[in-house]
């Protein structure tokens, strides 16, 4: 039996696109409906064959889907979802992408109206780029996603969101959300908020009669490059995860503080310790 | 008429190998002796055109040559100096690439004796590689070599090391020792530090009974790629570049404490201007 006889995509870009090209791949679904905002994106992504059909009102999208995949910003999730929740059809089970877990799941679950079904998810892929041209049906092949139940959760639905990812080729890990929010801050909002500060440091600085940054080279550049995303969507994510964030900083601060003790007191074995031990974690990712 | 009749490579890797390569190709040396103590690199080296015959002595290396150019890590450039200079030819023009120039240079430019003259250089280049089967003629083309010449540099010899760096493709650009430290510590040692302590903090937290690393995706193994950089190396420049490097730290720091002042506040258009401003002086440098 196929995964779903009509599903939702709202936000048809790098996430929903690449989750409904695979999804029609596999021929896991019946038909796809694209909501969106901008016409163009969306009649691009009927042109791609990545939706069948578009709406711009969400209300009207999710009309007798049994799938809806909320994959718009992340302060926009639970607003859309308290719009959609009374056109949602019977059995029908949402799921969403966000990179933050706990302030949309603890705010979407009581939106939900009777026998409907809400389970929060993040799959842990991306790119640079964004929008429907950027999707294409491997992003999430070999990628993790984690789903993060709660006690609420209805197990069918559940299975049925593991399967759609699973189908994605993903290997999905469930948790809870607050462990969630604690591992993209570190890996994911931490390395943004580190490089994003390195840039205005490197770019501010003032004490020569021309910019630093002018020198820079390959190294730098790729170091800098999550700087150049989009401020926006970085505003919404600190203002959502805070308390994870926050504590990932301060754990930050304190690891930069020791290496600033070392390097203050020209401490040798230190310094070499401290970058060895670096090194042999960062190795053991490759 | 070629720059140079016989030249001494001091540490045929990445950097030494490179150069050598470009000056033989372009015919502009008539001999190029390399000088190391790893013989299969230096047999390999010879293998590959890099350089016509080498020594493990330092001494005899430099015998007759009229340009020298130190290219071993940044804490041998003055302990190697002092050796040879005893051996230097009369207007034999020695250079370096290390990474540190006001430690160096303030070293260096004693030790020379009579009638030999040194200029302190760094081109700013380099891949995560080493080794001489690393090397390749086209490593500093269109990139930046810094030099840095004080009032008791040579002006033939300075003319001399610009040319080298010329024919080599590198834009020359000339400055005074310490602000090339700074620039250095901002653009390259600084972001090191960064991605040391940040895969130290993400490794280190322990507060989950599994690794966060093993949920990073490919955006923080991009990240913290550096963070597989050589940790005696990074010991080495962190101790001799200690001030400029200090001193980029905290302004790093400064930095950092005001975006984590606006995440703990939840100022939504101070976290957007912050993230904007960094965006685009990130794109200036694409």
């Amino acid at each position: 039996m196929a995964l779903s006889r009509r599903m939702a995509v709202i936000g048809v870009g790098l996430i929903g696109g690449s989750l409904a090209r695979i999804l029609r791949e596999r021929g896991e679904v019946g038909e796809v409906v694209g909501v969106g905002r901008q016409a163009p994106n969306l009649q691009r992504a009927v042109e791609l064959g990545v939706i069948d059909r578009y709406t711009h009102d969400p209300c009207e999208g999710v009309s007798g889907a049994d799938l809806v995949f909320l994959a718009t910003p992340v302060c926009s999730i639970a607003p859309v979802l308290a719009r959609i929740a009374p056109f949602l059809a019977p059995g029908c089970v949402v799921t969403d992408g966000g990179s933050v877990k706990e302030a949309i799941v603890s705010t979407c679950e009581p939106l939900m109206p009777e026998g409907a079904h809400f389970v929060g998810g993040h799959p842990i892929a991306g790119t640079e780029n964004s929008g429907v041209d950027a999707s294409f049906s491997t992003l999430f092949q070999g990628k993790r996603c984690i789903l993060t139940p709660t006690r609420q959760t209805d197990p069918p639905s559940l299975e049925k969101v593991v399967r759609m990812w699973e189908i994605a080729g993903s290997e999905v890990v469930c948790m809870d959300a607050r462990k969630h929010d604690r591992i993209v801050a570190a890996i994911s909002h931490l390395p943004h908020m580190v490089a994003y500060s390195l840039v205005n440091a490197v770019g501010g600085y003032d004490r020569f009669d021309e910019s630093i940054l002018s020198y820079s080279a390959g190294g730098f550049r790729d170091f800098t490059r999550i700087a150049s995303s989009d401020p926006a969507m970085w505003r919404d994510i600190a203002l959502m995860n805070r308390s994870a964030l926050l504590e990932m900083m301060d754990f930050f601060e304190r690891h930069f503080q020791a290496l600033r003790s070392l390097v203050e007191g020209g401490d040798a074995s230190g310094l070499e310790e401290f970058f060895l031990r670096s090194k042999k974690s960062r190795d053991s990712i490759q």
